[in-house]
């Protein structure tokens, strides 16, 4: 029914990484689904997801996260990397130039540039084989330097146009050692979830995305990638975003 | 003789931002010139810059070194941001996703990103008045994701394209703050200094620059800069690269 047999989602405790997740079991899928604290992930754990300890922000966690996988398989066919940071406590996104912080912005760096770099890292052998492969991060609109009008936002839109510039250097490395891994960024849109809740009164109508909906979204491009969606970013409506 | 009566060079204990501060010396410019260690920065006391202590890491050194140039004058036209890191030690550019440290990507993003946005954070004020005003900071070709091709150089390309959106992400906030800025991103090309040393074998025969000439060309679009070259991206040559 589907060709994705096993799907590592990174970041799959709540929100978008929690409804893929879902949609990605009742298509048959075996699923890892990675959670900071698995002991707390019971939403997780009922899709029946085989739930992995993994924090983005610790090289060594996504080594055994990734070492665990590979005891129950050699392959993945879809490796999705949700896990991102847009606000935490302090940390929120800057209005202005006044309310640049490094501390915020090293963290910012480390969950959404320097996180999926280290899964990249991990995980591409499994990525080496004959079938399809599809190495998926979200990333965002406004990570694009060209698209860029309204400003603001510094942490967040310099942490993604990094990770954007990560998966991009991921899938040149890639096309030389997984032949038919397709890596690339997706914009998922607005979507209903605690990382847009407090940003969702300038979303137009029609617009902000209910979890079930960009999920479904996101496979269907997922399903549909070949060749030609490696090394891109795309947005759910399958456009392509400038860098 | 010329525009800039007040600059700032940022990074000018040597290579690039040495000889740049020379050249606007030799202009008549005064130059408040940074260096880590003012101590040892003989070289750059000679050209008749002030010398002024400077550690992109360190905003406290930041804040410091931008009131002491307050106390001296309260506009500058020229901000100039050389610092930037490639290589210390045993931080050397990646050649596959297996060399990939997150110590070395954190330290990269924050001489390459968070340094370039802590000094603007500061400085900006000085940029508010009605002559001509120029933010430039020194990118990189290889920090376009557009025209990344090679792959390689996680940390460095990764930082130059955080630092390209902090570039871009200061001058929509400035266009409001600062009418006469024009903030840019500039690629001086490969230029023969500490920096490009370990890397010079592949330069095409001609694309190599002595610091004199790579300093000339960078200083001459600077002195072309108007409105239109606000939020740019550009090479040595004065062409657009891609973001």
């Amino acid at each position: 029914m589907t060709w994705i047999r096993d799907a590592l989602v990174v970041g799959a405790n709540r929100g978008l990484g929690l409804e893929l997740t879902r949609q990605l079991r009742g298509r048959g899928a075996r699923v890892f689904a990675t959670a900071r604290v698995p002991s707390e992930a019971n939403a997780l754990a009922a899709t029946g997801a085989e739930v992995v300890a993994l924090d983005v922000e610790d090289e060594a966690s996504i080594a055994r996260a990734v070492a665990g996988v590979r005891e129950a398989t050699s392959t993945l066919d879809l490796v999705l990397h949700v896990a991102g940071l847009l606000h935490d406590g302090e940390l929120q996104p800057e209005k202005k130039l006044d309310d640049v912080a490094p501390e915020h912005l090293a963290r910012s760096f480390r969950v959404n540039a320097t996180g999926p770099l280290l899964v990249a890292k991990h995980v591409h052998p499994l990525l080496r084989h004959e079938r399809k492969a599809v190495l998926a991060t979200l990333s965002a609109r406004v990570g694009s330097i060209g698209d860029n009008r309204l400003g603001g936002w510094y942490g967040y839109r310099a942490s993604k146009a990094a990770q954007n510039m990560v998966v991009r250097t991921v899938a040149v490395e890639l096309a030389r050692k997984a032949k038919n891994a397709i890596v690339m960024a997706l914009h998922p849109g607005t979507v209903d979830t605690g990382l847009s809740a407090p940003f969702q009164r300038n979303v137009p109508p029609g617009k902000l995305f209910e979890v079930e909906r960009a999920a479904r979204q996101l496979l269907a491009i997922v399903d549909r990638a070949d060749a030609s969606y490696h090394g891109t970013f795309r947005a759910w409506d399958d456009t392509e975003i400038p860098w």
